[in-house]
């Protein structure tokens, strides 16, 4: 019986600033929504959250990750910018490449592991 | 200016067993220290906090990570097994794999990133 791939997260911290899961999907909701408010509520999140992840990543960043100057009267609309895009394309890229080039250790640390099965 | 490579932290999700920092910390200390109080205190963690990571690894694995038979009479004394200490090399080492494999991933978010020595 071949286990799944297990899910992996994956935090960075670039001195004060940390890229992990919630940016990640934060930043791939927006791109999906078109919204602020609807990428958090997607991820259960509140507005204000939201922002402060958003604010966060912006003076992180040399350049603002979403641009939500277009938003209308009733606000919120928002796009990645291409920043936003860059972003999330290498964090999405450094989680396959775990998976792919971490494969052997992978499967050692799950070759350990009782069945999954038994686990439950 | 070449900035430093960034922390990372990693966790995978085995079903329910979760295997991140904080137990492959704890497996070090244990080695380092050939104590589990010990181990838990140069981590800040109680004596109870650590003995439910170790029961924890303990279920998950198919054999025990640590042999804390050794404990004389003031007890606590505990070695890694030939399991705790693959599963601690096998973690190292895909972090080491993530920090390699991944350097153009993680080069890629940093050259988007301000000037470290701007952000403080």
């Amino acid at each position: 019986m071949t286990d799944p791939t297990p899910r992996i997260r994956l935090r960075l911290y670039f001195g004060d600033f940390t890229l992990g899961p919630g940016k990640a999907e934060l930043l791939e909701k927006i791109a999906e929504t078109g919204s602020i408010s609807a990428a958090g509520r997607a991820m259960g999140m509140s507005y204000k959250r939201a922002w402060m992840l958003i604010e966060a990543m912006n003076e992180a960043f040399r350049q603002p990750v979403i641009d939500s100057a277009r938003g209308g009267a009733g606000g919120g609309g928002a796009v990645l910018t291409e920043t936003g895009h860059a972003v999330l394309a290498q964090y999405r890229a450094l989680q396959a490449t775990v998976l792919d080039r971490g494969a052997d250790q992978i499967a050692g640390l799950q070759s350990l592991l009782r069945d999954m099965s038994d686990q439950k």
